[in-house]
C-alpha cells in the first residue's frame, strides 16, 4: 500500500434527509468520518450536488488526490445525482458492482435493486443493498441463506440466497410512527419529553403478536383511547405505538420469512443500535432469537463493491 | 304544535373542526341548516364555545326563543364545552338521554359511548351514537340486529343488538390516507390536482383483499413503488392508497363482523354519500351485499334523543 495513512477509498451513504462519508483502509477500517444534512431530497441539479460533495469529501481529496470514491442510497434515484437503473433480483456484489455509474467528477453510484415477481407489485430499494453486501463480506454465516432485516424509516425484510439478494419486502414503520407521532390525532396526547418506557413498548408489541387481526388502522386508535381512557399514562402512549407497529411489521415480516423457506436460517438485523435493540426485543415476544446485530455495515459494503468494481489502486497482496 | 314554522329543536353536530347545526320540525324535518368551522378543537373555554354557539344559533333562538338545543360529538370531549362522560355498553338512546349534560346557557350535550371487554383496549366515540339513534330511528330493519358502518376520518363498526350499541371498533383510515398523503414520502409522487380513478381504487382494495397478510406497513410501499417502477400513473397512486387503506380496514372489520355472528344481520353504511359509495364498491370487491346507505341521520338521532330526554315542549299527539 503506497496510500498515505493507509486510506484506499472514500465511501459515501448518501440518503435522502443526510450522508454520511467514510475515509477507508484496504482493510475496512474506518479512518475517519463526516455526516452532513445535504441528503439527496435536499439538492437539486448536478451543480448542487457537486457542491455538497466537495463540502464533505474536498479535504480527503485535497490530501489523497487519487483516492477513489463510491456513494450508495437515494443520490443515485429519480430525484438524486444521477438516476441508476436498479439492479434486478437475484443481485449480488458482481451485479451491483458492474451497474456502478459515476456523474462527471462525481463518485461511482451503486445501483439500487427492484424485486419484481410473485405477482405482487415492485419493491424497491437504494442504499441497503449496500449494507447486506457488507454484512455478507463480514459473515459468512450470512452467505449461503439467511433473512436480514433493516429496520429503519422504511424497514427492509430481504432473503439472501448464494450471496444474493433474491426477494426482499419493505414496512414503512419507521415513517407511519413518524408521520403519525407528528401529524395525528394520535400524537397531541403524547408529550414531547417523554422518556423511554419498556412496557408500554411491550404492550404494543404483544397487542400486535395476539390481536394483529384486527389490524392496524383499529389497533392504531387504541394509541389514543389508552390514554382518553387513563388506562396508560400519556408519556407511555408513544412506545406504545411504536410497539404496535414494529409489532405489525414483525407479524407479517416473520410469515414472510416463514413463506420463503427462511425459518432455520440466521436472522441478522442490521442498523443502529438502539433501533435494532427495539426489534431484537419485539422478536423475543414473538418467541425468535436473533443471531446477529450489526452495526453500520456501508463502508464494509462499499469496500466490497470498489474492489469488485476495480476501482481500487493496485493493491500489495504481498 | 304552537313552534312557528313547525321548528320544535335546534339540533348541533360539533365534530372536532368544524360544525353543522339545524333546525328541526318535531317530524323530523330538517327546515334550516348552518354549517361553521368552529370546531371543538378550535375553540377554548366557556366563553369561546359561548360566542361561537350564539353565532351559529342566534338568529334561530331569536326567532324561536323556547326552543331546546341538543349537540353531539367532539364538543362533549375532555377539550370540549363540556366534560360528558361516556355511556358504557351497551348504551341506547335510553342511556344516552339519561347522560345529557348541560354547560350554563348551552346545549344538552349527547355523551359518547364507551366500549371496554374482551381484554382488549378500551374504544371510544362521540357523535356516531347520535347518527346510530337516528339511524335505527329511521329504519326498523336495524334495531333487532344489525352491523352499522360510519366511514369517515375515524370509521366506526358498531354492533347493534335490541336497538343498543353493544360493541364497536374504531378505524383510522380517513386519518391514515390525510397525514399518509400530505406527510409521508407517498404523498410526494401524488399530483394534487388528479381526478379519481376508479379502477386504481379498486386495485388496492383487491390488494388488500388478497394479500392483507403482507401488512399494512408493507402494502403502503407500493403506492410509490408502483408509481417509481412506472406501473401506475403518478395520477392513480392517491386512489391506489385509498383503496388499499379501506381495503384493511374491510378486512379486518368484516373478521370482526363475523365473530359478531352478524354476517346475516343487515349491514348499514351511514355517512357523506360519496363516502359510502366507496366503501359499498370495497365491499362488492369482498362480495358483500350494502343493505342501507344512509346519508347523514344526526337530526334524526338528535331529535330521538332530545324527545326521549323530554325537552321538547309539550306536543300535540291529536
Amino acid at each position: 500500500m503506497a496510500m498515505v495513512n493507509g486510506a484506499a477509498l472514500i465511501g459515501v451513504d448518501w440518503g435522502s434527509t443526510s450522508l454520511r462519508a467514510w475515509l477507508i483502509a484496504a482493510d475496512g477500517t474506518v479512518l475517519a468520518e463526516r455526516t452532513a444534512e445535504q441528503g439527496a431530497s435536499t439538492l437539486s441539479g448536478h451543480a448542487a450536488f457537486t457542491a455538497a460533495f466537495d463540502e464533505v469529501t474536498g479535504a480527503w481529496h485535497a490530501a489523497h488526490p487519487r483516492l477513489p470514491v463510491i456513494a450508495c442510497g437515494m443520490v443515485g434515484s429519480t430525484h438524486g445525482w444521477r438516476d441508476v437503473p436498479y439492479a434486478p433480483c437475484p443481485a449480488g456484489a458482481a451485479a451491483l458492482a458492474a451497474g456502478l455509474q459515476r456523474p462527471q467528477d462525481g463518485p461511482h453510484i451503486v445501483p439500487g435493486v427492484l424485486f419484481d415477481g410473485a405477482g405482487l407489485p415492485p419493491d424497491v430499494m437504494r442504499g441497503e443493498e449496500t449494507q447486506i453486501v457488507g454484512a455478507l463480506h463480514l459473515h459468512e454465516t450470512l452467505r449461503a441463506a439467511s433473512c436480514i432485516v433493516l429496520p429503519g424509516t422504511h424497514s427492509k425484510w430481504t432473503q439472501v440466497r448464494d450471496e444474493q439478494i433474491v426477494r426482499f419486502a419493505t414496512h414503512m414503520t419507521g415513517e407511519l410512527y413518524a408521520v403519525l407521532r407528528q401529524h395525528s390525532v394520535l400524537g397531541r396526547l403524547m408529550p414531547k419529553d417523554a422518556g423511554p418506557d419498556p412496557d408500554a413498548f411491550v404492550q404494543g408489541v404483544d397487542a400486535a403478536r395476539d390481536h394483529g387481526d384486527l389490524g392496524l388502522p383499529h389497533q392504531l386508535f387504541a394509541a389514543r383511547s389508552l390514554g382518553v381512557t387513563h388506562k396508560l399514562p400519556h408519556a407511555a402512549l408513544a412506545d406504545y405505538l411504536s410497539g404496535l407497529l414494529i409489532g405489525h411489521e414483525l407479524h407479517a415480516g416473520l410469515q414472510w420469512r416463514a413463506a420463503a423457506g427462511l425459518n432455520a436460517k440466521p436472522l441478522a438485523l442490521v442498523g443502529a443500535t438502539k433501533l435494532c435493540a427495539r426489534y431484537q426485543l419485539a422478536l423475543q415476544r414473538f418467541g425468535i432469537p436473533t443471531d446477529l446485530v450489526l452495526d453500520n455495515t456501508a463502508p464494509a459494503g462499499l469496500l466490497a463493491l470498489a474492489r469488485q468494481a476495480g476501482l481500487l489502486q493496485k493493491e500489495d497482496h504481498d
